[in-house]
């Protein structure tokens, strides 16, 4: 029987980086039910995105994050600078990232390969509690 | 009872630039009467693309534009050059950003942030018409 | 009646690349009969991607996978280089394009524009075989 399932949750960032959200996403998977279907994630925000990342190595979501601040430079000359040195960048990045990821779910799982983790990717330096929703379909 | 409807609009641009679609979205969700599920919203094209965006300043998407235009120059050594100087960057811009966006109906509205809209990103210097479909599944 | 099916193949890459995977996707379509929906791809890897392109012009291609070569190179000073030269860069340009897209199902049949075909982007240089799955959610 097919339907939907909407859950929220936060999550307490602590600075620019990468904060892995597998395991709260599968949590609300598991509350859900849902057997097969799809997993809709989404950050209600513009100055932090989502990715897939490498699960193990912290080294290479280091060498992600070093090639962003790279890309997209605190000091270049943004028009949009009233809100500190890491907004504008911060906005770049999450349009250069995503706002949402859909994962399929197989037997109640997110159908992840062996390396793959699901990550916030918070580019504002201040601590924040960014909101995230998953929406599951599927039966 | 679940459900899926599909809707299509146009979005007329003229020239590069980053062009709101929010309310033609959120109309079509209207329309379906779904009241939770998601959105898929798709383009029908390769030379422009979907980004969410921050909706309160221009000035920010003005820098969104600046960096693209930089990142992605028109005077760049393109081996596709037939068709003028910014159709290979439109391109290359398109595989940057996003083809579909994915958004989460709750209670009939679309369940972004204090911030966020949806934006048709136009990479093409010439007047478009784009066509742009919006897959509604819920109940 | 709303429903569910989820299908799974194998692309066999061969350096690095843009492989076409429009028709494996659409014969899972066929297969599902399926005639109005969503299919949600996803590709289980943090070193390959996806990404909608030009499915008509190779040199298109060849410039966009030129662009990510400038973009993100291989001899660039990685932390994480244990694995190759080109393995950090196929992180990085995994987390720039996308690792699942979503395409509306319309009468049975992926709603493309004339010029979009759906690639599976290969980043590493040694030949591999490609987990792809595609979960089609309609009626």
């Amino acid at each position: 029987m097919m339907r939907v399932q909407q859950e929220k949750f936060e999550v307490r960032t602590n600075g620019k980086g990468t904060y892995e959200i597998t395991d709260q996403v599968q949590d609300k998977i598991d509350k859900s039910g849902v057997r097969n279907g799809v997993v809709t994630i989404f950050v209600q925000h513009t100055s932090c995105s989502l990715t897939m990342m490498e699960n193990a190595a912290p080294a290479a979501r280091r060498d992600v994050e070093r090639f962003f601040e790279q890309l997209v430079p605190e000091d270049a000359d943004y028009e949009h600078d009233d809100e500190g040195p890491d907004d504008m960048p911060s906005h770049i990045r999450m349009v250069l990232t995503r706002t949402n990821e859909s994962v399929p779910i197989v037997d109640g799982k997110m159908e992840l390969g062996t390396w793959q983790g699901l990550f916030l990717f918070e580019h504002r330096r201040d601590t924040h509690r960014r909101k995230v929703s998953a929406t599951i379909i599927g039966e």
